[in-house]
């Protein structure tokens, strides 16, 4: 598949567009981070963004744009068991669409009510294939399928978060962000090409799921064959997409990372923003800390932290051991 | 002990005496919650303080009331396993005043890092007794000390939360705050009987920790023998004072509740306001569903949420069962 890639002035028109319906998520740091480390970190926080996620950015300029040029769908359809069901969810009734969202058996009650509490109709599926077949019945009939990562007005509007950032006037060094699909980071990637070019962009992924990280050293894309065991549940996705590798491939480096790692920087940045950090997003910290080590002067950087819905069994992973006890320290 | 009680106007005063010092905390909702309750909850959200909870307002209103009677001391002392130790640290340095914190043996590793931090010594006691007689040895060469509760100035000072959230405009039907030694909450009621005067003000304790509930029943004060067994780490309290029993003994009502309430209120409040919310504040939640539960009519309710400090060992403790498959109801 040849991609055509995205021009950056689509972040830009992405951000105004969905600007009225979403939150403009804070910039937070942490004195006693900066302390211990030497540097000064900027987190940008989309766990308080509306569904405690970013991924409403990205259904929201779909669906916005659809709107835009008078082919809004009746009907929509999506599979998720995460962040993205509750985005479609919600975006979905802010348009007046009707919304079916599969999700797997397995995922979260919490998710789950939180996306019928957003008005949508949940098809519970016991598989894989059970979803794809059932997407094709309401996509033969339709329904819009809003994919969470393979499309370039989703990637554009996730890109608008950096760009918020961006915006404030911020300077970072470096910008950091967690590999799924790559949505994420390939939005985060044009959005740093749009308002700062010279800055460089990394990504990270738990070693657990380094489906990306393989692709980027075999330079092709690799499949994950089952779901992997990560704690940072945003970054099971098996594989990423042709549309997504054109640009993780122009990333400055790219970090993979162990789960002890993730549950530290969990636990610490919990601690410290006094806000709900995902797991997943704690994988960009850990990925900035790796980076950092190497920085013998002081630097200031951007990591972009992706959700705050943990699930009840997830926390309980989560908190199962004490890494509080051992404050973070580069040198 | 007879008491002098406070002009409520002493909160006022507090509050543009630390008003340059202090974050002015976000008032926070969910609309989820809210269409469940079929009620709507306000709640003022003391973790996103400086030293992630209240405690640093009545220190720093002390300190600062001291130095415009040019009595600032050269060095305070404080006894406190945990938010207090922070706010008189953060609250000393401020003001270029030494502060020598005691901790006891069994405090979290992380609060004690943190009082460290802010330029405090720690020193560890093994018991009460010990504590008390080192505190003397400061006290007799002049240093300050600086009660967590049993002081004007600390209660005026916890009561400008309150008057920040009314200061908005806002009109609840009723106010919920946590006791714990009663400063929070008696410096809440003055607040409300300032800017609110026909509001009624509710307290809420842990059940296993009820000496202040026993103290009302009773119509004097109840001392508890030993540390109860709470979660709500703030509420551990052995007694209430003779100035903060005058302000409980006005209330409006005081519930007491089970540890599993405790627990369920800190997961659902954790999970649907993004940020952390100690034990000791979702008591306060637990109370207004409570009096929610018998309100025919929708009701305007003003949560005062106290902190967000949360050793990862009690997070173990918060996130061992699963709450938030069932979500809250009144109905």
């Amino acid at each position: 598949m040849r991609v055509e890639p995205l021009c950056p002035d689509a972040v830009a028109q992405a951000a105004s567009r969905i600007r009225p319906y979403i939150t403009q998520t804070p910039l937070l740091k942490s004195g006693l981070l900066d302390g211990w480390l030497g540097h000064h970190i900027v987190f940008k926080v989309e766990g308080l963004q509306k569904i405690g996620a970013f991924k409403v950015r990205g259904a929201l300029n779909t669906l916005l744009a659809l709107k835009e040029q008078r082919r809004l769908p009746e009907q929509v359809v999506a599979f998720s068991s995460g962040n993205h069901a509750q985005a479609v969810a919600y975006a979905a009734r802010l348009l007046d669409v009707r919304a079916t969202v599969l999700i797997p058996r397995d995922a979260s009650a919490v998710k789950r009510q939180a996306t019928e509490a957003y008005g949508a109709r949940v098809i519970v599926t016991d598989d894989r294939n059970e979803a794809e077949s059932r997407i094709n019945e309401f996509t033969t009939k339709g329904a819009f399928l809003l994919h969470p990562y393979d499309s370039d007005s989703v990637i554009a509007g996730q890109g608008t978060a950096c760009y918020e950032a961006l915006q404030t006037g911020l300077k970072p060094d470096a910008i950091f962000a967690t590999c799924g699909g790559g949505g994420w980071l390939s939005g985060t990637f044009l959005a740093a090409g749009l308002s700062a070019p010279e800055t460089p962009v990394f990504g990270a992924e738990p070693k657990q799921a380094n489906d990306a990280a393989q692709s980027l050293r075999r330079g092709e894309i690799v499949h994950l064959t089952e779901s992997p065991d990560t704690i940072a549940d945003g970054a099971r996705t098996l594989s990423v997409s042709a549309r997504t590798f054109h640009y993780l491939r122009q990333l400055a480096g790219f970090y993979e990372i162990d789960e002890r790692d993730i549950v530290y920087w969990t636990q610490w940045l919990i601690h410290l923003l006094k806000t709900t950090v995902e797991p997943t997003s704690a994988v960009a910290m850990a990925g900035a800390f790796e980076w950092l080590k190497h920085e013998p002067e002081p630097r200031n950087v951007l990591v972009m932290l992706s959700g705050g819905n943990i699930a009840a069994s997830t926390q309980a992973r989560v908190w199962a051991t004490d890494q509080l006890a051992t404050p973070p320290r580069v040198r």
